[in-house]
């Protein structure tokens, strides 16, 4: 793990974003942008994605957080390569971080990229990071009403991951509710169901993230 | 329930708070700030905390939200007065919606106010609203990691809530690792646990608000 302190933004986050985009192209780096809430379970995600993928991708992380290096050190524990930003209050990673955390990567080493984003429904969705997907995470614990709430975040993701599905018999969450809410915002993003802490549903994700990452052409 | 549209902040958001503070002390309206991530359960709580504190106290409530009005929409359901503001993408409230929104509420008619700011732990940390207590809004299925990864907005609260304990046994949520780490932050904000929806633990934090916020002395 290794630590890269957020930096000023010195050019437009676009641009920058298209010259990411170009480098993990050149260097055959497909990239998701993961998005949710604090505590939606993108980590545990990613830990039970990496655990599938692993015979047929070589994944990498970028871990974007506030302060601290907790989601870093899980991932140290799994053996997948990780680059800590800590973005000093921000509440986004931006496409200047991004291009900062990838020097410490040997991305000749690396597959799939996945980059986990600062906890936060608002601001992450209005910045393009270079990545190649992106997936909005949301746990059954948040609630149904949230597409309705931030709709910007969902409708700029190319898949919506419903986190904790085995609380939902303790809560009062419709799974058809958000569903119908992501088909208006967003018609052709998929929809996945997951409990990563049980390994439910985690298989047909995987098969969808890896299919279509090798099916995405280059965007630049 | 009336719609107050979020406008470009036009003075220095603190002085704006200040301004909010003396007309509430003026007013003898008291001040919660609610901040939290989507999902936390702070609509839940209020409607837990109103129906414990209606024979003491004659709330209000200002409900923050990107877009929509699902959560007005309950609170009017349980008859308590509520003014919407949409702050169109922003990511917190500031001190200048406060000011318009108040506009719309007849304060005579008011002991409590509360503001259910944006869901969102990073950017509604930094703008006082001139609030006489804020309190910070954390649900189990969140993890017991949120105070390290989001220092901030724990540091600055008055309270922690534990909302949705009723889950906890389904989760792997350390209450006494979050507790431990808001002591660090925050040594004098007391900690509560809360099930909203079956009112576990809502009356000793009503009591708490009604006596802090009775105690608490006009701040300017």
């Amino acid at each position: 793990m290794k630590i890269v302190a957020a930096k000023k933004i010195l050019k437009i986050n676009d641009q920058l974003a298209a010259e990411n985009r170009s480098q993990f192209d050149a260097a055959k780096v497909r990239v998701v942008n993961v998005v949710g809430s604090p505590g939606a379970g993108k980590t545990t995600l990613l830990e039970a994605l990496f655990a599938q993928l692993k015979s047929r991708r070589r994944p990498a992380v970028i871990e974007g957080d506030i302060a601290g290096s907790i989601d870093s050190e899980r991932m140290e524990r799994i053996g997948v390569p990780v680059v800590q930003i800590n973005t000093d209050g921000a509440c986004h990673l931006d496409a200047n971080m991004i291009a900062n955390a990838v020097k410490e990567l040997d991305l000749t080493a690396v597959d799939l990229l996945a980059i986990e984003n600062i906890g936060n429904l608002v601001c992450t969705a209005g910045f393009d990071l270079g990545e190649h997907l992106r997936i909005v995470v949301l746990s059954t614990a948040e609630g149904d009403d949230k597409a309705v709430k931030y709709p910007a975040i969902f409708q700029g993701s190319d898949a919506l991951v419903i986190t904790k599905i085995d609380l939902a018999p303790h809560l009062n969450f419709k799974p058809e509710r958000i569903t119908a809410d992501m088909k208006r915002l967003a018609p052709d993003a998929p929809v996945f169901q997951v409990s990563a802490t049980r390994g439910d549903g985690v298989a047909p994700l995987a098969d969808w993230l890896s299919q279509t990452l090798a099916a995405t052409k280059p965007l630049n």
